[in-house]
């Protein structure tokens, strides 16, 4: 699940593991998930509920928590998802 | 130039004319710019810092004004770009 969605004292409360990154999704699967219709990667940019990132919905039913890569960004717990563009699991 | 980024008092004084669509743009052309870097359409999704919404900074450079299509949404003069999406110039 994305830690940002992930059922409050479910596998959240592992918070000492390191995160599972999210699933990977796009052209190539060089893409990762940051958000249930949000695919982004080097050279891809950002997907948004499009085609490609369709299949990142499926990590709301994992049960692990995981967190998109890149640095911290934004004022929601955003992630550097591309050049310039900075995500959060709902928006870019 | 998209509404939100022209020059103050180019063309974007004439506001009685009817707004230019943004170019279009993405696979096939079936999108449309929403902002320098930002391509939306049905079944498509919004593309953000990809190669095909690549060309849509040119608007930039368009004297006109020009609107992305769909209703207004959002806080800050956001238009509807796609299934759930809402998208300004610059995110979505």
């Amino acid at each position: 699940c994305y830690i940002s969605n992930c059922p409050i004292g479910g596998k959240r409360s592992i918070m000492d593991a390191p995160l599972r990154k999210c699933m990977s999704c796009g052209p190539g699967d060089r893409g990762r998930c940051y958000g249930p219709s949000i695919c982004c990667g080097e050279g891809i940019g950002c997907l948004m509920g499009s085609p490609e990132s369709a299949h990142c919905v499926e990590e709301n039913y994992l049960l692990t928590p995981c967190q998109a890569g890149g640095r911290a960004c934004g004022s929601e717990g955003g992630r550097c998802a591309a050049a310039g563009l900075c995500c959060d699991a709902g928006s870019c």
